[in-house]
Formats: structure tokens, C-alpha cells, sequence
């Protein structure tokens, strides 16, 4: 089956910030559909989804209160959009549109459940850098948002994303359908909440020692990143199967890649942390070890590391053989995450 | 058109949590239907409500996790727990029940919805309890989360109970409409982020001075108490016209009910503060003045106060004239919210 050309969005008018004017131009670049497809076009495409990403949450964190909002207080909305405009590789709503580009699912669909998924991110992460928790100072390239602003605030800020993230997923310009909407949402919620990226967050707070001894052994650290950033990437992959009504073969698919490559990304980041440039990272490195957090290059060594990493690429390249050449922008990615400098 | 006798639940196996015995039997009271109801009947069923909200809580609280989660770690669920079913009057549970109700809602599709407002009514309790937000170190008796464990275990705890609650409401015991639910997810995400409840928060902490010299009017304080307490409780009572499949006149009848109600409810809550019994509230009183707080008693007085706390119980209950004796339970609520010592 062909995919359809790149869809021009209609230019609605919305009361729901979707102004798809610069999304549509972003994301018409076509996907490769050749043997051997450019592999510029995947850095334009990872940088098409951002700048439609980005567009996107400036319009939702408008100062403007949408129906059925009261007010947006100034401070408020200034510290969510400090979190959620802040730049960044945009992985996860790219992961959601080329995922949902698979089924053909139009791109204004996919950016918006991408831009939701996008808040939970941002919401972890001011959380997870607030004093009690991480407490970092510098998140790229930039400072926290509780350093920006004030721990208060950034408590606020990251419990408002969250909550903005379930209700962009409940608008009818993620999909007409309610089923699929709601499927979403409970996907996300299991996903980002107790069971797994708030959980994960637990357990990694848990392995530094902090609640009594703790020597996590690679069994269990394994399942705390599969929570903490695992499931997150996971479910921006089987998004695209949800906006898509993928069959159960395809939704597996996509679940095996997004594991896969989740894995993969904790890896890559585990080893940044260690040898990569605080520069071109925009924060800290060496962290995890003066932390004592738990790692899977602590455990294994830097060398084992590396092998598991690149066999996380194959098996998640693997998982993508289903879709053929359709899917040559997923398996791009998949090198990307690992050979990544940021 | 006459209510129909009160539901017995199916006893219907469950993989989300459900165990509708005690349910069914707490609901399973009569609404008063009479011209003289019966004073008794609310405060029982109040208790009713409350009973099915602690059960359905625990239940959704247990250590297994659901399909689509990964773990629950023990110090996570222990902490949402201790936030969650620590008893309290779950008044806006029993808004949803009753004004559900209304429409020959089965009991235990508005006992889950009830749920899921309560996992962030007590979310918020969790964050604002915060030493970075209002640093109480009791609440209903007990240590607050952040003592009983520790700050950030208290941070994702709040998250995750936040997260729940949008789990919560996409499962079908909700209702089986998808439409429904999604349109739940809406409201409820609307009622309680930026624009709703914790957008109140920034302004309440915004009133007190912290980020520059404020001193919020009347307009201010009313909008500051509309967001940061009326929305989820106005939000309790629309959320039964949503799973009712309201007439738009019913649906404002309820919204202007929960508006009053909302109102009322913060100049007790206030009144309380200044008035009350440390012991019977379970947590400090004195603390608002003490805190520099925003409240209209302390603008208007305590008498003036008064007068507009009896208004507006006015008004909420002259809203339900439309459902006549059938809302009777809620005329009840209105007044209860106004006289209640704890």
C-alpha cells in the first residue's frame, strides 16, 4: 500500500490554538519510500516535527484561557511555556507522526498528540529537576525552571503541563473519533503515571540509596528505566498505531520498536553522561555517578554497553520489517538514538 | 418523571478495580422523593457516597498493576495511599453521585467518576502541602504525605494520583460512550490545570505576596476562590449532567448550582479557618491571616461574610428548581456546605 502524498492542511479556524499553517509546510517533506532512501531526510524530518511541535504548544500556552478555562494567571503560563519551549530534539512527537504516518493519519492528528505526549515530558522533567528531586540548575543549555522562577511555581508549572496533556487528548483535532481519543488517554496514563514514568522516577530515587541500602542488580534496573523513560518512547510509537487503527500485528510492531528503542535511549544517555560534552549537552555530565544512580554502563562497563546498544538497534530495526521501506525514517531513528552527541 | 428505585449493581468480574458489593449496598439508600424529606437521609447518604469512594479508591490503589503498567512500587502506591484514603468528607464524589442521580445514572459509573475527581482533589492536597507551597505539616488529622514520607515521594505521588485520575475516566465502567468519557477528560482537565484549579493555587500564592507587594480586591479574590476551589467543585456537579446526557438547561442548572456551592463552600472553608476547632478540622486553624491569605472574610468581615454565605446557599438551591423534589439531597448538600464545622 502507497502512502497518500503529504497532506496540506486545511486552514481551520480553532479555538483550540491549531493554527496549521507551518506545520503542514514543516511536515511536507515526503518520507523516504526508496531502496535506499537519503539519510538527510531524516534530520529534516526530526526538525520538520519540532518546528511543528514547537508552533504547536506556543499556541496552546497562549496567554488567552480557552472555554471552560476561568483565567491563565501571567507567572503561571510564563513558567510552562519556559518548560515546553525551551527547544529541545522533539523525539517524541517525531516518534508519534512518523509512526502515525504509517497508516496515513493526517500530520496535524499525529503533531497534536505529539505536542500532548511532548508536556508529559516536559512536566517530568521539572519535576524530576526540582531540589527534592534531582536538583538540577541547568536543563539545556538554560536554567530549571524552578531557578528561573521559584520551586512553587515550578511544582505548578509541571503538575498544569501534565494536566494541559490530557486535555489537548480530548480535543477533536487529535482524531474525530472518541474512541481513539480515549484509547490515547489511557495509554498515556499508564505509560506516565504510577506504573510507569512516575514509577520509574520512584525507583530510580529508590536505587541512589535514598529510602536505605540499595544495590539494584541489571534485572532491576532494566525494569526501572523501561518505566522511567521506556514507556514514555513506547507509547509515542504505538500512538501512530492508535490514531491509525492499526491491526493487532502492526500495533505489536510498533510496541516492539518503541521498547526497543526506549532501551536503546537510556543507554545512549547513560553513556553521554559519561563521555559526552556538558556543552553540547546543555547540562551537567557526570551526574549519574555522583549520584550513585543506578546504570546499566555502571553494571555492565562501557564496553558491554555499547554491544547491547547496537543489538537494541538491530532489534528495533527488526521490528519495523513489517512495514517495508515505508518505514525507513522509524529505522533511521532508531541509529539516530543511539549515536546521538545530545 | 419519577426517579427509578435505586440500582443494585451486577456483580460483574473486573480487571480495573471494581468490586461493586458495598457499592451497591451503601448507594443503595433512597433519595428523598417526598415534599418533607426527610433531614436524616443526606448525612446518610454523604456516608454512602464516601463509604463507595474510600472502597473504590483502595481497589484502584491495590499493589497489582493493571494491563499497560509496568511495576507499582511499593513506596509510590504506599504514598498515594496514606493522600488518597485518608478518609475526609468526599463531598465531591458524592456531588457526582448525586447529581448523576438525577438522570438514572447507575451508582457505580458515577462512583468511578467520583474517583477520579477525588485523586486530584487529594493530588492537590499533596502539592500544596508542600514546603515550597503552604508547608502543612497536618491535614485530617494525620502527617501530611511529605512528613509521613518524604518531599519527593510526595511530588510523585501527587503526580501519579493526578495521572490516575485521567486512567481513571477513559475506562469504560465509566460509561460505556467513549464520547462520554472523553468529554469527562475534557472538563475535568479544564477544571482543575493552568485555567481551573491550579492556576487558583498561583494566584492564592501570588495574593500572599511572594513574587511582589498584592493586594488583590474583591474581583480578584472572588476569581482567585472561582479557580482554585469552585472549578472542581462546580466540575463535580456538571460531571453528572456530562454522564446523564443532559438537556442544555439541566446542564446550566447544575453549573450554576456548582458555582454557588463552590462559593459557599470557600467562605465556610475561610470562616472555619478563623472560627473553628483545630481538633475537629484535623489540621491548623489561624493559618490563612497568619499566611497573609486572600480571602473574602477577610476583605468584607466576618458578618458581611455571613450574609453572602447565605446567599449564595440562596441561589445554589433556587438553581435545582428545575429537577423540583428530586434534588432535594442536593438542597441538602448546600446548606450542609455552609454549616459544616470541620
Amino acid at each position: 500500500m502507497l502512502r497518500p502524498n503529504p497532506l496540506k492542511a486545511a486552514r481551520t479556524p480553532s479555538c483550540d490554538g491549531l493554527s496549521p499553517g507551518a506545520l503542514s509546510d514543516a511536515l511536507a517533506v515526503p518520507c523516504p519510500m526508496t531502496e535506499r532512501p537519503d539519510p538527510a531526510l531524516f534530520p529534516a524530518r526530526l526538525g520538520a516535527a519540532a518546528a511543528a511541535t514547537e508552533e504547536l504548544l506556543a499556541t496552546l500556552l497562549a496567554d488567552r484561557p480557552e472555554p471552560g478555562e476561568i483565567a491563565r494567571p501571567r507567572r503561571l503560563i510564563e513558567a510552562m511555556r519556559h518548560a515546553a519551549l525551551a527547544g529541545g530534539k522533539r523525539l517524541r512527537p517525531f516518534l508519534v507522526i512518523e509512526s502515525a504516518a504509517l497508516f496515513s493519519v493526517p500530520p496535524q492528528q499525529a503533531a497534536m498528540a505529539g505536542a500532548a505526549l511532548e508536556c508529559v515530558h516536559c512536566y517530568s522533567l521539572v519535576h524530576d529537576d526540582l531540589p527534592a528531586m534531582d536538583n538540577d540548575a541547568m536543563r539545556r543549555g538554560r536554567p530549571t525552571t524552578h531557578i528561573a522562577f521559584d520551586e512553587a511555581t515550578a511544582i505548578l508549572a509541571g503538575d498544569s503541563l501534565l494536566t494541559l496533556a490530557f486535555d489537548i487528548l480530548s480535543r477533536p483535532q487529535v482524531h474525530p473519533d472518541p474512541a481513539v481519543r480515549v484509547a490515547l488517554i489511557g495509554a498515556l496514563a499508564r505509560a506516565s503515571g504510577l506504573g510507569g514514568m512516575a514509577g520509574g522516577q520512584m525507583l530510580d530515587l529508590a536505587a541512589e540509596g535514598r529510602f536505605g541500602k540499595s544495590v539494584p542488580d541489571e534485572r532491576r534496573v532494566v525494569e526501572l528505566q523501561r518505566m522511567k523513560t521506556g514507556a514514555l518512547l513506547r507509547f509515542a510509537c504505538i500512538a501512530g498505531a492508535i490514531l491509525g487503527n492499526a491491526s493487532a500485528h502492526e500495533h505489536k510492531a510498533l510496541a516492539d520498536y518503541g521498547e526497543a528503542l526506549g532501551a536503546a535511549f537510556q543507554i545512549a544517555d547513560d553513556l553521554l553522561d559519561i563521555e559526552g560534552d556538558a556543552a553540547a549537552l546543555g547540562k551537567a555530565t557526570g551526574k549519574d555517578a555522583a549520584a550513585g544512580k543506578a546504570t546499566l554502563v555502571g553494571l555492565l562497563g562501557v564496553a558491554p554497553a555499547r554491544a547491547r546498544l547496537a543489538d537494541l538497534v538491530d532489534r528495533a530495526q527488526a521490528a519495523l520489517s513489517v512495514f517495508g521501506t515505508r518505514a525507513a525514517c522509524l529505522q533511521q531513528a532508531a541509529r539516530y538514538v543511539a549515536e546521538r552527541e545530545r
